[in-house]
């Protein structure tokens, strides 16, 4: 294996001896992607260093300089100029410093790092990157959830087969299907703000491992950095990437309930069931069959599912048994936690323009109900007679035998034929072969009736509300 | 494959005609293990048929001939007299009914489950279930928190090694060890405790899927049940289990803390390391090399980190792209639910048996610290006689390196040789030598002096009150 | 926490002086599970004192003793008669090697542990068990492989809807699509018999970690006990759990194409699409629902591909990152293979009388067919009249977009419309729209012709025939 | 959310209507990363294109044209100068026709795509790419294995401690313990080129999903493209990504292996054991620390087996359960794969540096000798003597005891203090405490005498041969 001379810059420098391998290097360096996190780099720094000034490390010049550096240093990411010296510039951390270096000399540059580590630095870093992403797809969330209801509302007189074990079951109401998911999703959305609320708490000033040696002022810097907590322990601050795992773990849990929601929808859209058309904006067609709309939206999300829960069940592995504080494994939370917040983010905005755009027909989930949907009604029809349920259901049962039987659907067998069966059936019977007033029996909370659902509606959206 | 005619009592008898597959028949019943539930799906059954007894379709006697009745089941459950009917009692639900109308006749027990669906049951019963043991499992926590807070003050003048990347960094204190732990599990304890809040809300009166025909009131059989909440929607009530993963999620974190804590005792309990000796009762022997003394307990809680992942990862995928509402797929979240809740609650008993028995040398934690460990203090030394910290980085590396170079520890180079490395060593620096000193030095809020850990103890001690 | 003295007969009891936890003792113990290995750990024990006898460590008589010894414990296992000590038998080792010392006393019994450790023996056990209940899996793999065979063979004529994205493609035979899962499982057969070659290796004289000094005939007893091979690194042989890994990540695979077989399954039986109808004994009803017929079989194989999957993930974990040897983690693999082996086991067997007991529905598959199917075929037609494939395509498009407006189905569009399309269309063009034929073009290998089918049958039982 | 036209050149271009999200466009596109398989898509469209050209769906001279336009599109991408039109290109294939259409027109670029489908296209891709990338792998675990093997031979007569439970167990060669590993890279080995015999099936002329309908000769094809063997069913053949699954179920087995390599050596570099010294290239130091020599080499390696796994587990979720043959969600098979291959190469020519480069401290090993790692030595000789094995370790267990108990170690018991606990031992025990000899005693096959390592050496080598 090939090496080069190590480079000056290093920030270790002064001790090493021998080459590095090419290879290594990369393996090794994280500026490819670490730099998602510059400015939260910089903030994290200009706060330090105001701190440092309170304590006399740095002169007001000096932090004045610092300051002004920096905004060029960020300016030059924000716009694309910004150098990155390959096999140098080894992560976010040293490339600031070294540009800052350069703009402001190293005199005053390298007066930063003064009882810092890049241990802190890297969880404070990515703990202000990752909570403002979090707050974006909290947003994001918000608005999906308003859509749903919104549809929900206006289309609730549209009924359709509730389906278990993807037979068909009772009829429900469109909006009732798309509220179960909205309650899910709700959840989700007090989970986030769970979540955020740990991210967000300050591990800067926790140095390698055993804190800072110039009594630096936590709680100031944490607030500058708009931090609702400190880590109170330094060997937490610098060991710990829970805030990614279960921003993950939430993560993924999100996901497996879209893929759930699109797994339904894929299904619906399908010709055989035809309950909803896609946007031609989130299906596409085939490159061979000329006939074909395929959800690919729906599928992406459902595949994305996978991606999300491997990203987290990685880095539990990752993290599973190594030793105390700061390991380079640890290294290996950023790309997927990257990765895993845009993949969910984007989702929930795919399924945002999912929801707002797909048509419903009606008509093909009115033809879908079928009579003996009404099975469990005719059941509850003798409960109200009297007759105990589970003499209800096997009679209910022997009508739905009949009818399959005789080939003759249920609600069309004639009165004599139910009075065979049973002869408690009364001619007020053929009632209950009403697809709206079997949803509208079911007014109890959480229900199919229309004030059920509009009920639910109102918890959403309260749900929205936050904290 | 071999078939036999279907019960009588199965409970959808009245429609199948075909024979069933004795392997199906195992391969789809639940009772061996659903029975873990008897007392919640009695519990619940009672709250039903008493609301049931309100809407009119049960009469006072025939409650009050239900609630005798499963009295008697509950006792023979108790008493381990419950003769389970292989075939028939196909789940607790089952097994329970049947078993009522043996006792009070299925004339009443037949009007039991009117308006209720097994998938609303079992749901409650395990939600039940499930808030009970969380509950435990907050009690373990709680324990195990006083007992490192307890030793944490008690051992606070024990200083060790403090590592980064397993190689000695810095010196700390015993106690700050174990509290970079307690706080993580601090966490733990807050996550729980949002955890049980929405597994315990109430989904009884959503019967199938499309809720309750007969005006239940949910509210008043959740408030019996001893539910903070109710499930909003009924579809939602019967396909979430979003309560078994949420508590696996919560449990695979805690086992992932559980086992880098394990990781750092296994190391600490090495010959080589020698810092903690673990009681006889949490090690065991070999069978063949008689001088072993194993830290087993240690070995299998971290193992378990991996086996309670599993069944997370597991019921993720169970659940993944699965359609609405119930699907059969989510009976397998019960098994690994069953076992996750003990695997979790019985190591942190473990583990807090571990901690409390174990015995620290301080003569090895003090032998392990090598003088290198201080060379961040000489920086620091120099960085406030005005050194650029960077500087100071590389002249104390060049000390390292000395040391190293001239087999002399660095604590016993000749101020000469100091000077000759940086002429702004003063003889003052001799003062830095001194591990007690490193340690106080850092106290600032998180670190390792004295002050800095009595209030991490208080702080954590404060998390152990709850919401 | 309680505790209790320890007992005598614990291997280790010479060196221990405290006491107990009884939780400890549980958390500890394996017997309730690894009796499951009770007949291999018996031969694994005589094989290993027959080559001891010829090595002089016990005499002839000694060694007969020692057989017949463990004749009888071999009895009481399978009769259900033998008492595990709890508590003492914490292991199925110590639980054969104690009651065998009661059997034919400790002089001689105490002899049988010689040069060997609990590593190797485990490992050897659980290596000798794994090996022969795969052959079993391997076996009912075969069975069901032939079914798919059989039945493909039997109802090739049987054309239906081929799907991608879900949604109708072109026309396929049924046979068809069991061949595309034949395939798949027909690897997995092809992959079980590697895994089983490098499953079947024998770690036995491997000793704690270091080998054998006693220059044991480690080739003779791996004949003895029916192994392919040995372990050639003592240190490997009881550190590595990778014929576990191994299986389960084989078990996972297979288990993953179940999944996508009883999701098609499931979708082919609900009403909708209604090409299948499993038998009774396959399906379940509904509590609450008489006319319910729910393919449980078939969810229960779509879920437990999670638990399947969740067993390996959890002992990819367990393993991950533990250092050389053995270490007690790895006894977190036993559980979780006993259970995956029997799931995987069961459920083919399941898959096995799904399949051949489920009837078809021609009609139902028939009227599935839409023209819009063959817009392929229409294109095709033009491509054999000289048209680049890209503008076939386009045009065809405009033919479903044409049938699609005018609600015309495609194939009954006057051949006038097809012109003011394309003017290249001839007459001949009604030929193309025949659901037949349109399979029947497919006969390059692999396709949907009867020979292309034909072949693939031929093919995979082939597969069958093994190494 | 803003839509846009949908492009002229969408491949289903002749159907939709409606608008483009933007953001969807991105969602779906996969041309950022499945440009890697380039080159592989151009030699299956040529030899797709020459197997047409003998159907007579292309003339020689559209063929010709078609190879001369790719030799320029080929050369674009890997000089750099193709230019990916967003929203156009939204794949690899689209691009690469697009592009030949541009340079050679369309009449004849049109003409490529006859009879194929993306689906079988993609499929042949990534199958071909992926054998390339594996074979490649496997020239780097060969390299690595030799590595091994010769630094076994070399070092073969440095003895250290061999441990299990992390506790000092016996006495075994270093040799020994890399030969562990080797066995366990040298079985990757075995498993890998299995797994590349199965990638290396070609799916061209699978088309959608039913075959192709002009009679392509695929076994002509598959033979030009270097191809072992076909995929026998077209529906298989667009559905399955078996080879990206077994791939990284490989990756994860081989990454696991590597993690417990790495810990253990972590571990061994650590201060206090100070076994090995790893290279300056594989090591960095800290930025705050100067003292601090980190194996982040090793760390990385440990930390990327969660990565490599969480790929493999994300990706089995993803294809859980979904319909089959075609879905969107096989996209995300791409993405995990190209960095699983990428990472699991990079890692075995990683690890290869660090077991050249390190440095052991013979010294070290040979201080970290203990006495008590004779214990089952001194059990052994008495068993020479003819004390059954389980009365010798209670014996030998009295002598460690009576070691610690006394404060000497115990190879300085006196004779008469070994006979005060057993009158059995004879002066040659003596011989009994040596290092070498205890490790030479182990001669039996895989143990650590000098024979027996030789042994595994020679055995590792021809493993290495291959098929």
């Amino acid at each position: 294996m090939a090496s080069s001379a190590p480079s000056k810059t290093m920030l270790w420098g002064g001790r090493f001896t021998g080459g590095l391998d090419p290879l290594m290097v990369a393996y090794n360096e994280s500026i490819y992607y670490d730099r998602a996190f510059y400015a939260q780099d910089i903030a994290g720094s200009i706060a330090y260093a105001r701190a440092n000034t309170k304590l006399g490390i740095l002169t007001e010049d000096e932090f004045q300089a610092i300051c002004k550096g920096f905004e060029q240093v960020k300016e030059e990411w924000a716009s694309g100029q910004f150098e990155i010296k390959s096999g140098i510039d080894e992560d976010i951390h040293t490339a600031n410093e070294r540009r800052l270096g350069e703009i402001i000399g190293t005199g005053i540059a390298g007066k930063l790092h003064t009882g810092r580590s890049r241990n802190d630095q890297v969880a404070t870093d990515i703990r202000m990157w990752l909570r403002e992403e979090l707050r974006k797809i909290e947003a994001f969330l918000v608005d999906f959830l308003k859509v749903i209801a919104a549809r929900a509302d206006k289309e609730i007189d549209a009924v359709m087969p509730g389906y278990t074990h993807l037979q068909k079951a009772q009829p429900i109401r469109w909006s009732h299907w798309m509220l179960s998911y909205g309650q899910q999703f709700a959840l989700d959305l007090q989970r986030l703000r769970e979540v955020i609320k740990r991210v967000n708490r300050c591990p800067l000033g926790c140095g390698a491992l055993a804190g800072n040696p110039f009594g630096i002022d936590r709680e100031a810097v944490a607030k500058e950095l708009g931090f609702e907590d400190l880590i109170y322990n330094s060997m937490q601050g610098v060991a710990d990437r829970d805030f990614a795992l279960e921003t993950m773990q939430w993560g993924s849990m999100l996901m497996n309930h879209m893929s759930r929601w699109a797994e339904d929808l894929i299904i619906y859209s399908s010709g055989e069931f035809g309950f909803v058309r896609l946007a031609d904006a989130y299906s596409t067609g085939s490159s061979l069959m000329p006939q074909k709309k395929n959800p690919d939206s729906l599928e992406l999300l459902r595949g994305k599912a996978g991606r999300a829960f491997g990203q987290m069940a990685g880095l539990t592995m990752t993290i599973k048994g190594i030793p105390s504080t700061y390991n380079k494994d640890l290294q290996e939370s950023v790309e997927p936690l990257l990765d895993h917040v845009k993949t969910v983010g984007d989702s929930i905005q795919i399924a945002t323009g999912v929801i707002s755009t797909l048509d419903i027909s009606r008509d093909k989930m009115r033809a879908a109900l079928t009579p003996d949907m009404l099975a469990t009604d005719l059941a509850d029809y003798l409960v109200r007679k009297g007759v105990p349920f589970r003499e209800t259901h096997h009679i209910s049962g022997r009508v739905v035998a009949l009818a399959e039987k005789s080939g003759t659907p249920m609600d069309k067998l004639s009165f004599e034929q139910l009075q065979g069966i049973d002869a408690r059936f009364e001619p007020d019977i053929v009632e209950s072969f009403d697809y709206e007033k079997s949803v509208e029996m079911r007014s109890a909370i959480g229900g199919t009736s229309r004030s059920a659902v509009e009920q639910q509606i109102a918890v959403m959206k309260q749900m929205l509300e936050g904290q």
